[in-house]
Parts: structure tokens; C-alpha cells; sequence
């Protein structure tokens, strides 16, 4: 079907044109809810007005961002890339919802509800453990990582993979301005916080922390080690105690891994910051920054798992490398992408401070001047990630330079 | 036209189905010479019947490697890069022979036909001097590196570039495995040689070196600075007193710049083992190693000018960055290309002696004992490149693992 924007009006039409989904609502007519909060797309909750736990997520891009309307054009395209790397993810790990049906001319996706999970980032400010996400979340990153890299697919096969996603040039711009540039100088997108102006200045003409900045800009545009989410944040994360799931991955594309590993642990940071600067005592933020730990130990170990286990690759041809050449080349290939994830999450922290779009968990602490001492602290906490990433040796490192 | 193999049976109409192609020879009839010498393509020399200056070269890929025959199958669209390549080359350079006429479709090309130039390999064989050469290929270098890369394009444009040549996949491969693989491994594609095999056996143990063969390799493969030649030895330039000409760019991709500049350096620096193994005195080799300083420092200061004369691109958003700080990220830039140009030299180096693919320079030494010492100076210079690349900061230091 060529794209047409669904709405309240056309969307049961539109469902009962697709096979698969009439006989999934097997129902005369369906329940119609708007319940997309997002910045970008319009969401549906669709249920069988016949049997209630019959349920679909509909989610469709139009060709501007839904938060701000048609004045600013943005192309509908991107749901493309969310469709394609979804399904990519989707064969490589379990944490990533069913898809239904997904249609890029439509730019769109009908899903699985997960009517019993909660994004992530409002459970952790709720101060609720999720006891699974460590070993999930390390899981769905070593597999997907691991599997859409030059250590696991053939040269051939990289090279198609970068190429369904090299025409996401809207969205990776998007970052490009948003968590390496616009936060780290004078900008109008930037958010209007004058009691952190002091900071700001500073920050503006740190001739070391620019630099590095510059090179991990240099990195995401330049370093294609694999499919990556591309915005992995607490928000992109559907959790409860059992499961998690990965969504919104429409900034998906093939770029250096730590990007993806470095944005979780930013957003954990952040959430250790927030509960930090508001709880009476540290159970709930030291239990974050064990979860940073694990998620890094567990990730690092199924990751060589998954190498030890690959007996060829664009990189490994077999009988190259002896045990010694490949354990010495894979401690050094891990570190690197441990320093590289805590630049990238140096950057992310910063910009959730100083950019357009906050976090909750810090914006959304209601005293102004608790919520400062979150900025702040989050901030010296970037700055020293940014500065010292190159430092990093192990998880360890990482606590010091949390807790400085 | 769809494709179809040429040759001197069914050349001349086709070139006289081409108005412009006809209106350059003026003339009834042409003279075809097939002249190629090269592994991959057929290449015919064409001559106008009444007018012997009325010269062109065409080009044309079949669907093997030209030089084995049909049982070696490879994509004759490796034209198609060759002629996307040359073309976005010769927008930004003026050291690419004119393009009359290109055809992805026929993978055909047509060029002026140098008839005062040699192959530059030759040339320095015979010891003859190219005093404009240093600053020629230092301009094609800066401009064509400089100019297609996130320094200069922007964002999108560049995403579009990689697009363009992410499908070069086959010519890729043959890097991968005969530049980064093969020769440091045992093979049945290297070359027999079997008084070298004491320093075969070293080389396939070395733990440091292979591990820092797998980073460059993994670089090769996933690092998208600009648009490279993709195989810029001195065969593939053509020379004289006064011009030089950059040809054969079928390997051309989005890869690192330093492989261009490293493949360059390797092959003046096999020149210099060739002469200083076999002339009487060290006038020939000292200017070699005059031309590999002069090069780089050529390079170097154009590739910043030209970034100095930039005011925006995907990397730098004006505002961003003070004087200060783009001077000290592009020191670090520069002497990080520097280093990776090295470290790419010594693969390129020791591939030259073990693998498929020899140089003339050294492989043409008739003496048994005489080329045997070039390959093993070669050798150990190669080894220095690629165990020391991260330590070098200057020529300088370039010199002195070339004579240590």
C-alpha cells in the first residue's frame, strides 16, 4: 500500500486488510487508542473490542516530528531503518518484541504489547530492581554487537549490512548536533539553565575535553564496527522482572560499538545521580552501579564467548592467529571498547544536562536546587569520563571516576 | 548499451556509435592495439588512421581475472568503482587523466592516452628522477583525501559517498586477503620462496606483530575516513619530468587515508631497498628517502591548509571549536594518520616479498643472493613499520626504522 497516514478514522480498515492481523483481532471491530508519548511517531494500543487481552502496538513515522508538527520536516524514512535493524535483532537475540507485520512503504510496524512491562527509565526513578536486566542486557548487546561485526560476518555480508543502513543520515545528524556538538557550545536548541552558566563557560572552551570530544564525533561518523541501537537509553527499554525488551531503534546504524554499550551506562550513571543527590540512603544507587559492573562483566564474557566460538570471520581466517595472537588481540580489542563506550558516555551524560532533551530522572527533580547539585554532579562525572576514557582498564576504573 | 565484451573485431563500431568518441578521431578507420598489461582488464590503444596524435585508451572489465582466464571469476563491475572513483577524483584533482567517455553498464572506459608518460615502478627501476613528483602526488593526496572526507563533506554527502563504493566488495576481499592475511600466514597463494622460510616462521609466530596486523586489518575494514585509491603504488601512477598522473583506482572504497599514503610510502621504500642493494653509491636511494620526508611534509601542510580554509563540515560545526582547539586536535589527527600510514606501509611491505603479488624492483633482481638480501631488508623494515607504527611522530622517525 502506498504511505497514507493512518489515524482513528482508517487505521481498523487498514488492520483488517492484513490477513495475518484480522485473524489475530478475530473480532468485528477493534478499540483504537492514541498512546504514543514520543517525540517522533504516532502510536496505537488497537484492541479486539471482542476479547480484551487481543492487543497489537501500531507505530508509524510521519514525514515531520510529531512533537513539534509540519514545520518540522522530518523524512518518514526512518522507520525503515527501525523496521530493518528490529528484524536484524529480532534473529540474533529474544529481547526485542514480536513483530506482527512491518511495512516500509507504510513506514510501519505492528508489535507484540507488552502489557505487563514499564520503560525502564520510570521504574529506576521509581526506585524498583529489575534482578534480570543485567543478564539480558549484556546478553541482547553481545549477541547483536557481536553478530553485525567484521569478528563474526564475512566481508561481503558487513558490507550489505552497512549499506541498508548508510541512508539513515537524518537520524545520525540528529546525534551528530544533539550529544556531540549543541551541548558543548552556544546554541539556541540548547536548554536555558543560567544557574549553570559557570559550567557551561568552562566546558565551552576546555581545550582537552573538546578535543576528545572531536575525536569520538570522528568515531561515530568514521567507525563501523556494527549494527548499533543507536539510542539506547533506559526509555528505549520495555522492563518488569522477568523480561526485557529493546524498542525504538529508528537511529539504528553501523557504527562503533561503544556507542551502544556507552549510552546504557550513561543512563545509569544518570540514574545513580538522581538517586544519589535525593535518597536518605545508597541501597538503590549502589545496587546501580553493581549493575553497571555486571552489565559490563557479563557482556565482556558472552562477547568472547561468541568470538572464541567463531571459527571464521572477515577478520579471522582460520589458521592466521594461534590462541596466544587471538586471546592477546581480543583483551586488547575489549578494552579499547570499554574506553571507547565511557567516552561516548561521557558525552551522552553531558549533553542530557546542557541539550534540548533531559532526562527525567534529573530534569524532572522538582527543588531547584537538589536538581543542580544532579546536574552538576552529573556533569564533573562526563567531563571526567570524556577526559580519562583512554585511562580505563577495568570496571574499577569506572567507579573512580563515578565516585571522584 | 548492455554489456558486451570488446575487442578488435567490434571495437571500431562502437567507438564510432559514440558522436564524440567519433568527432575525437576524425577519421574512416582506427588502429587497435591491445597494449594491457595488467592482471584484471583488457586495455586497447586507438589510434586515428589519418591522424597518429588522435590517440585514446579504453578500458574495458570482464566478468574473470584477465590475466588466469574464465575459470578465475571476478565481477566486472569493479569498473563501476574504477569509473566512479576517477571521476570524483578528477573533480578535486588535476592528476587523473581526462575522461572522454565512461559506461558503468559496458564497464568501459575511455582516457586520454599518455604518450609521454611511463609507469612510475619503471621509471625508478632505471633510476630516472621526478622532480615535480613529491609535490603532484602530495596535492592528489590532500585534495582527494582532505576533500572526500567528514573534514570537508557534510554529514549526508558523505553518507552518500560510502553508499557509492560500499559495494566494492570483491576488490576489497583481495586486500583483505592478500595484503593483511595471506603473506603472514602459511598459503598456497605466496610465492615459493623457500630460503625465506626461517623469516616466514618468525613472522607467522610473532604474537606483537600479528596482533597489530589484526588492528590494521580491523581498520581497513571498518574505519570510513575518505574516498582511497584503494591501490596507490608507484604502477599505479604514470610519469614524466613534468606531470604525474594517478591510474588503476578499481580497488577504490570509503577506508582509512592512511592506507593510501602507507601504500605510497611502502613502495618508494621497496624502491630504496632495490637500489641500495644494488647501486654503487647511495645517490639514487638518499633521494628516495628525500621524496618519502618531502611527500609527507607536503601532504601534511596542504591537507591543513585546506582544513584551515574550511569553515564547516560533518565534523565541525562553526562555533565549536576556538583556533586553539582544532590546532591541537589537528596535531593529533595528523600524526595519528601518520602513524596508521606507517603501520599500513610495513603489511604492504611484506606482502610485496612473501605474497602473490611482487614488485619488479625487488622480484626482478636477477642475482639470487642479491634480491634474497632486498627481500629480507625489505622484510625487517616492514616488521619495524608495523611493530613501531604507534611510536612514530616524525619523518624523522620514519628514517630511522627504515636504516636502523
Amino acid at each position: 500500500m502506498s504511505y497514507t497516514i493512518l489515524d482513528a478514522s482508517n487505521l481498523e480498515a487498514y488492520l483488517f486488510s492484513l490477513p495475518k492481523i484480522k485473524a489475530f483481532f478475530d473480532a468485528d471491530s477493534l478499540i483504537i487508542d492514541e498512546i504514543g508519548d514520543g517525540n517522533l511517531n504516532f502510536v496505537f494500543l488497537v484492541t479486539s473490542s471482542s476479547n480484551g487481552s487481543r492487543q497489537l502496538i501500531i507505530k508509524q513515522a510521519v514525514p515531520y516530528l510529531r512533537c513539534v508538527g509540519e514545520s518540522y520536516p522530518l523524512s518518514k524514512e526512518r522507520m525503515t531503518y527501525e523496521i530493518r535493524s528490529l528484524e536484524r535483532f529480532a534473529q540474533l537475540s529474544p529481547h526485542i518484541p514480536k513483530i506482527y507485520h512491518s511495512d516500509e512503504e507504510m513506514s510501519l510496524l505492528i508489535m507484540e504489547y507488552l502489557n505487563s512491562h514499564i520503560i525502564m527509565r520510570k521504574g529506576m526513578i521509581e526506585g524498583i530492581e529489575y534482578p534480570k536486566f543485567a543478564e539480558d542486557i549484556s546478553s541482547f548487546l553481545a549477541n547483536t554487537l557481536f553478530k553485525t561485526s567484521s569478528l563474526y560476518l564475512s566481508s561481503s555480508d558487513k558490507r550489505t549490512l552497512v549499506s541498508q543502513f548508510i541512508g539513515n543520515s537524518e537520524l545520525c545528524k540528529l546525534t551528530e548536533d544533539f550529544v556531540f556538538t549543541a551541548p558543548f557550545m552556544e546554541d539556541e536548541t540548547n536548554a536555558e539553565l543560567p544557574e549553570l552558566s559557570d559550567v557551561a563557560e568552562r566546558i565551552a572552551n576546555d581545550l582537552e575535553l573538546k578535543t576528545k570530544i572531536l575525536h569520538l564525533k570522528y568515531k561515530f561518523m568514521n567507525q563501523s564496527d556494527a549494527l548499533l541501537h543507536g539510542d539506547l537509553h533506559t526509555g528505549s527499554i520495555m522492563i518488569n522482572q522477568d523480561e526485557t525488551y529493546v524498542i525504538d531503534s529508528e537511529f539504528a546504524f553501523v557504527g562503533p560499538m561503544g556507542f551502544d554499550v556507552g549510552a546504557l551506562i550513561a543512563n545509569l550513571v544518570m540514574s545513580w545521580v538522581s538517586h544519589t543527590v535525593q535518597d536518605n540512603d545508597s541501597r538503590y544507587s549502589d545496587l546501580i552501579l553493581e549493575t553497571i559492573n555486571s552489565v559490563w562483566q557479563r557482556f565482556d564474557e558472552k562477547f568472547r564467548t561468541l568470538w572464541n566460538e567463531t571459527e571464521e570471520s572477515a577478520l579471522l581466517t582460520k589458521g592466521f592467529a594461534n590462541d596466544e595472537i587471538l586471546k592477546s588481540y581480543q583483551k586488547q580489542y575489549m578494552q579499547t571498547l570499554l574506553q571507547e563506550s565511557i567516552g561516548f558516555a561521557g558525552c551522552k551524560i553531558i549533553r542530557r544536562q546542557f541539550g534540548i532533551a533531559g532526562v527525567e530522572d534529573i530534569r524532572g527533580i522538582e527543588d531547584d536546587a537538589v536538581r543542580e547539585e544532579a546536574n552538576r554532579l552529573a556533569i564533573s562525572i562526563g567531563e571526567r569520563f570524556i577526559k580519562q576514557y583512554h585511562t580505563v582498564k577495568t570496571t574499577d576504573d569506572i567507579m573512580k571516576l563515578i565516585k571522584a
